[in-house]
């Protein structure tokens, strides 16, 4: 999450986009329900599970000219043909529940509105929990969400004889990293090289090559682009290695590691809300010293587990989104990481805030043209070209409603209740309470 | 994964159940195909992208006896009662194709035979990928394979005034820890009561409750079952806390932890396979010293990534696997964390194991009942009671498979072409070369 | 820092010693010394850079029966013969300059008292900082402390030709751990073999003996303990490793890792103390509500740096005490991890807190013997048979003094300036403010 | 120690000094003394613990023209005044043993030659340990060393109302922070400002100040002028942080962190030797591959203890060297990270290597004008004005001596014996066998 002052710099010219600083940033600025910019309405009857109220919730998005009828398995079944590229040894599909959780207000420099986020989930309570931190966000004007590096690695590795050698090959390569955006280029108009990373690790030398990816998650663009640009810097070098593989394990590639933590891989994006303190009391039954109390037990245990980062559930936001988006859903093990911090303001509100720092989405290309993804993309107007940033805006901004609902439940001792009224069956109320 | 002498002892009498050990563990043993024990067929035309190829692969399973009906789109859609305590706010299905790897033979204490592996994802290559590995595997006599360990756990907090308090507390409390399961039989029958560890940290007190949970995944029951543990741990404590929490986020719940890696959560499974140099040669396209070669540069990127054990890709296996069968796809944050080794033997052989520590799967409960979660664990006849191991341990074989392709892919230089090949539209080949 | 039930009773007989909880933990309370329990005086002049200073101050300790002979320089060289066993290629002596911190109220189980502490060190403004801590915890009635856990480890490791050899060799070993104490015996009277941990690793066993090492630190009496048990193990075991290793890099001997942190390594010390409101505002200059805030930054920074467990710098009051007192100061590699906790009270007053889980230290062996450290220990009343739990909880009260001294100068912004003054020469003042 | 491809060429500038890379490299090479470059001679007897040896040992070292009184204890104590800026409250001086380790040949770009290594500790069997690592890398040609990254951080933290002003705040900042060069100069004349990093977290910013410090370690230096460059940056700024702090603990000041693994702090140097087959059994008693095997089980021990990084010892050289030369002994918990890597190659050799990222040393300021630390330093021609870069390497290459010889150890089964005999009294031998 730590940026050089080189790219510090590209990254405030991108958000600022030749405005005045002051004048850019009201669009991070909230949007109080209450003061003249009103929420669109919830979807109906959430918690109940019947035909009925299935087919209302349906109707209530098609009344907003957005289609369901994938997800309400009413097309076609997909052409084996069009799968080529997607799966092998296809059998058929796996259908996994899909609920709507919203309106969440966001307030970024890309998601800029009232979101219905879907989510594919089989967990009891999860949908529901992320209501409850969507509705809280949304009334206190929405979540401030602002996404800053966008960055995916390769990360080859080239085996000399002995350190001496891997010098005089760095010493060649090293002025030539700039070129090789050419070698980059004859694979993908979409692939920009940002930087080559070098770590000089005795005769083992690793590239960590960072790219831009455009809207697509970029995984398998990065591969290929990084296999040319190598054979591009061997074709001349003065030592040739004796092994060479185009990923040494260090890209982080779907795993989670600090590497990814600190720098940033995929979309960094951080979120906040203040949440008045009356809307907390209301909607989250508890006080925001309450939250706060829990919040810094919360990082002491997080500590003690020795996680990456800290945080409360952020995989259960990401791998509801990316199911129903058509995501790479292995990419949950290194994009559920980051930070969460929350705090009772002097005012006696409630500061939340997340940083995501590795996601990594895409609104072009992977699962993004299947049926169900392409609907649930379209209900955040998130598929396609140039919405990869507002995505991954809207991604963190789910992720930050849900640490707050499980940090309000485990302070007003609710956690326990919820799990046992929406994760078991034959117990779910019939009312939403309070909305 | 480290255990205690008692722990120990424990696992020993379960995997032994009452044999001689040399005798029992003849279980582990490589049952090599060309000596007498042929593998079962491939399914047909595995990367052949028509809806011909399709229909074939879907009658080579139903000529087994396996329904695939659900998975084909063509049993009706699911009554929306049947998902309360799977989902709120439901609108619909997103639809995840669904590829079969197999057959993968495994040696385990529970899951001995040859499986068909149902995978969901849209990432073109992982299913060939895997297909690759459980190839080498199974010509190799199977995956030796052992679900050790097994335990869910929930981190309650109490937080008291000062540390004497929480010392007074504690020196009530640790006796009594016997006496809690009557508590926890209370919530549910299936839920164990293995230990409870303290961590004093002044005046806070964490405790890591862990369980048994059966067949099911388990951290519903857990969290109901803690939840009255603790109030029964309270009733007659001589001081009280001022807050407690049900959990403190030290159990690692939907995160990678390092507590998680060093204790194991949910399931550890370890698997193994020795593959004869000639069968690396022909079906990896490489030796097995330039694999071995590989795994430790490998192993020197990910210690330098900073991840959590290290390994390739375990996260794809298990995501999915997770997302084909009903389980919770979230839990692959943590899930997606361990070891792998990989070298060459002696005689010139490839020698690959895996460790995960960290499976949290179930075969009951949860999104186990959905229909094409159904029809995926029946395909591997680890669907209900009595399976949960089983399954664990076909999930460990199919993730060393990936471990062992990945890694060749890398060492032969062929990885970006896999990716260049099955990731892209209308680059497929129609055969599948050396099956 | 997470024992098990069974390691959790262990302690608590050894902590209450057969009283009533409330009755012994009455130790633990704070000893005002405006009610009645006076502080003992300061040495003097501890800012003056003086011989007649200096002369003052050593005056000071020998009035109160303390000999520094050895410190001044006034003792005759070590003889070369005393020093077998604590170093080879010996040509002489590093001089490293001794300051002393005190008085610091203790109230632990072990140490219970007033404690002058001996830290060596080159960096200026260490000790002074230290002295600060020391007197606001030793004017709010000291530190509350305790050592919980003991544990040093050895972990070697067996590697068999496959996991069915290995599991053939724990089935055998398992029930032979508690036979090992024999085998230990022989090798040392002060060694007791507590636990005997074991990762199954596929081919690769590691075990993780775990000892109790009376008042030495250890490391070299568990390593010929640990060879001497291996080698009884596998006298009579049906199968023989092809190699096998007295430590397999798991114990952590050396070097931070989660695994100490998270099981503890050495002896595990926490340590707590409430500083009124007032104490605060008149020696650290600012208010416990800052410090609070400060404490929250720092540990969100430390868990974006990555640090294993969250602090300030018990490697500065370790690595002082260490070099003081003839520790094995590499072992501030493994013991200077933890974790920190500040907060103000409801009360308005400033709680802080630390947990020292790693804290390798000894009374007798090492270099306890050379003269300068005796006088060291002696200085504590740490020196000998009976006194190593004594002394690490000394150490946990002097780094929780040193925690609160950064913070607070972090938080009112004076560190810069305490280094600007104490850290170059010619500039530090002649008073010493409020003491 | 990932550098991006602007720090890479400075880096690469900086060790070619303007000649052809491959001539220039050539320092790196080995120089075998059996080929016409001998070793100078061992300090006699050293494994005698007798005053004849002794004086024998620092006769060799006088005849060298090397003073070695105050280690012998027969210059004047240091006056008190002279410890201005080192230490408050002085009591007197710790006396620890020195050993001497060499001759040991290192092939740097600063570090050129054969050198005696003072080492402080008063743990039997390490001198001894590293004398015989020291061995086999000087008959092998000595070792191949390159100090390559250099910076010294701080990391301030700014607390803003919300993440608009943040943002604003950063809009401001980043575009000056070339300009905070000029009051760092008000500061210090030897402080480089290299980078600003920036880590936008919410309301809270971050920002990491990298600096070159000339040959002091810096520590202090950089916190003066991280003060000063705050100042300059909030003078002007639009908006103002409601806190900020010099620190916001994300430094890795004094701490073990994977931020400092990653990035390097203090300077990075890395070390590799090959040492021919022969060497290796006739010093080390064991085969290459015996070796190269330990390496792998200890790499995964390493990696399943969680460490950062994995090694096996750097603690023990650093400690003792760091002791011995006046630096700041408390930096071995940040310093004793890296990575080292040991394989037998082609032709059955051993190949060693290790990489030590944050390696924070100085040869002017702190405790290196101390009378005994600048006789240690002077012994290796590193005291003053440049030479930390040397001093870095010297520090790498010992650490490279003791990570085979333990490694040796362990393969061979010696491990226990020699603490048996160097780690105890009256049972050490009075021939050091093969030298």
């Amino acid at each position: 999450m730590v940026v050089t002052k080189r790219v510090a710099k590209a990254i405030l010219e991108r958000i600022l986009q030749g405005e005045e600083p002051r004048e850019r940033l009201k669009l991070l600025e909230p949007r109080v329900p209450t003061k003249g910019e009103p929420l669109p309405p919830h979807p109906p009857c959430a918690t109940e599970h019947t035909a009925d109220a299935l087919e209302r919730r349906r109707a209530f998005f098609r009344e907003r000219g957005l289609c369901l009828d994938q997800l309400a398995g009413e097309g076609p079944e997909i052409p084996a043909e069009e799968l080529e590229g997607n799966i092998e040894g296809l059998v058929g599909f796996a259908r996994v529940p899909v609920g709507v959780v919203g309106p969440l207000r966001v307030n970024g420099s890309e998601a800029h509105g009232d979101f219905y986020v879907p989510m594919a989930t089989t967990e009891g309570a999860l949908v529901a929990s992320y209501q409850r931190g969507a509705e809280v966000i949304s009334r206190a004007g929405g979540a401030t969400t602002l996404c800053i590096t966008e960055a995916v690695s390769r990360a080859p590795c080239f085996v000399f004889g002995n350190m001496r050698e891997a010098a005089e090959f760095l010493a060649y390569a090293i002025p030539r990293y700039d070129s090789l955006q050419s070698a980059v280029d004859e694979t993908s108009g979409h692939c920009r090289l940002d930087d080559v990373r070098t770590v000089m690790f005795g005769k083992e030398v690793f590239l960590v090559f960072e790219y831009a990816t455009g809207d697509a998650a970029g995984q398998n663009m990065v591969t290929i682009a990084t296999d040319a640009a190598c054979r591009r810097l061997l074709e001349d070098a003065p030592v040739q290695p004796r092994r060479w593989y185009v990923e040494g394990n260090l890209s982080g590639d779907k795993k989670a590691t600090m590497l990814s933590f600190v720098y940033a891989r995929g979309r960094k994006v951080i979120s906040e809300v203040t949440v008045p303190r009356r809307v907390v009391q209301r909607f989250l039954h508890v006080d925001p010293e309450e939250i706060a109390r829990y919040w810094k037990t919360s990082i002491l245990g997080g500590v003690q587990s020795g996680s990456i980062g800290v945080q409360g559930h952020f995989a259960n936001a990401l791998t509801a989104i990316f199911m129903a988006c058509g995501q790479d859903v292995a990419c949950v093990s290194e994009a559920a990481i980051g930070m969460n911090h929350m705090e009772a303001t002097e005012e006696g509100d409630l500061y939340a805030f997340v940083a995501l720092p590795n996601l990594i989405v895409g609104t072009v290309g992977g699962g993004t043209h299947l049926p169900t993804a392409r609907e649930c993309l379209e209900m955040m107007d998130c598929h396609g070209t140039g919405k990869a940033r507002k995505f991954a805006e809207v991604c963190c901004a789910a992720a930050l409603a849900g640490e707050i609902s499980i940090a309000a439940a485990m302070a007003a001792g609710q956690f326990t209740d919820a799990h046992a009224i929406y994760g078991r069956k034959g117990s779910a109320p019939n009312h939403e309470g309070d909305h």
